[in-house]
């Protein structure tokens, strides 16, 4: 079972911020990361019932970059799911899926939830190594955000049954292979305006498949190699 | 799938009465009964969202009774689970086995939620055809009284598996992936004994990160791109 932290970008209402402390206190996750919040005043504590020292040891923080530092997954929710090709950037898991495959890895799990009104920005969700939504009314979609909260962590408490085996790739190796493959894309001439939506495809395929360190090694091995192979063709022209 | 009926017994909170209605919209649930509630005001309004009509159209009765008038299962939520055979009156399942016996049903069930700070009273619980108790931490497990409707009826909505998928790449695109990533390692020289093996991976990666077509197509470009450039690089040697 992975290290969740719940990371908040700009909650505009101190009472769900109180709320998710709470959820976060029934479910036992305590690492709180607040992107440019609201003021936490007395609504707030009140809300945090018993996960108030889960509120006050948040850590409260100017972007996301910074939220997401020594982060190995990041999972960004989205109220719109979609099957649009087109808007591939928000092709999402069920939040049991995603607990079903985070619940075997190890490491540190970032789980990112968007402003109440406007969710995640689209450069927010790039970001992200997998998305979920909750599946809810086509009518009215759009839950709560202490709610979301809380289906997700209860999920992956529901998940925690399930054991866990191979050790995966940290964070910081998948950055590594992410940028090989873009190195990959610059050595064939890959279409400029393709690029951005490729390497995001494939930022969410390895976000899906949880790749364990040799793999990720054997993955790294035959992109590089093929990125050197071209480069070393070349300077032979 | 049966119609369901959200009981909430002396709710104390008129913000908690607000968010059951806004997570009932979003789960598509209509039939709210509140028995002898606090009064409801602007901040029930406002937290109901789009689920105000919900609210607006809540009947409020003064006993448990008039409140389960024609229901055909009664499910009683606890905080506290126990399988102490004295205290039989909670001996719970968790949401997901309720879903899942739920589902299949006809008819109308009602979910019986109790107050914020004593739940349900133990003459209420045995009133239940069955209870249902959400798995949290036991450092605190008692959660927010619209936190556990969300997950109650989150977890009937996904029982009802409905399986609307993304299109998938075929078995035959598939097999063409792994030709294309065969080549890849033969015209980078993969070492000839690692290549079984390398493959093997990458299928598994692939099986498990399950492409839509259109990932399917990106990553293949990719590949047969970097081979392509190979090729026609060696040939100027």
């Amino acid at each position: 079972m992975p290290t969740i932290r719940v990371v908040l970008v700009e909650p505009k209402n101190e009472g769900n911020v109180g709320a998710v402390a709470r959820a976060m206190k029934n479910f036992g996750v305590a690492d709180l990361v607040l992107v440019k919040p609201c003021r936490l005043g007395a609504e707030a504590r009140q809300r945090a019932m018993r996960g108030i020292a889960i509120m006050e040891a948040a850590r409260i923080v100017d972007d996301l970059e910074t939220a997401l530092k020594g982060a190995d997954l990041i999972v960004g929710t989205s109220g719109i799911d979609t099957r649009s090709e087109k808007r591939f950037a928000r092709i999402s898991l069920t939040p049991r899926d995603f607990a079903a495959r985070v619940a075997k890895m190890d490491g540190r799990v970032a789980l990112v939830f968007g402003r109440e009104d406007f969710g995640l920005l689209d450069e927010e969700l790039r970001r992200c190594d997998l998305l979920t939504t909750i599946p809810a009314s086509s009518d009215y979609p759009i839950l709560n955000l202490s709610h979301a909260v809380t289906i997700l962590l209860y999920e992956l408490l529901a998940a925690r049954a399930i054991k866990h085996g191979k050790r995966e790739a940290s964070g910081m190796e998948k950055e590594k292979l992410h940028e090989a493959f873009e190195s990959l894309l610059a050595e064939t001439d890959y279409p400029a305006h393709k690029r951005s939506r490729t390497q995001v495809m494939f930022r969410r395929l390895i976000g899906r498949a949880v790749p364990s360190k040799w793999e990720f090694h054997a993955l790294m091995g035959v992109i590089q190699r093929a990125t050197k192979r071209i480069q070393r063709l070349e300077r032979k022209d």
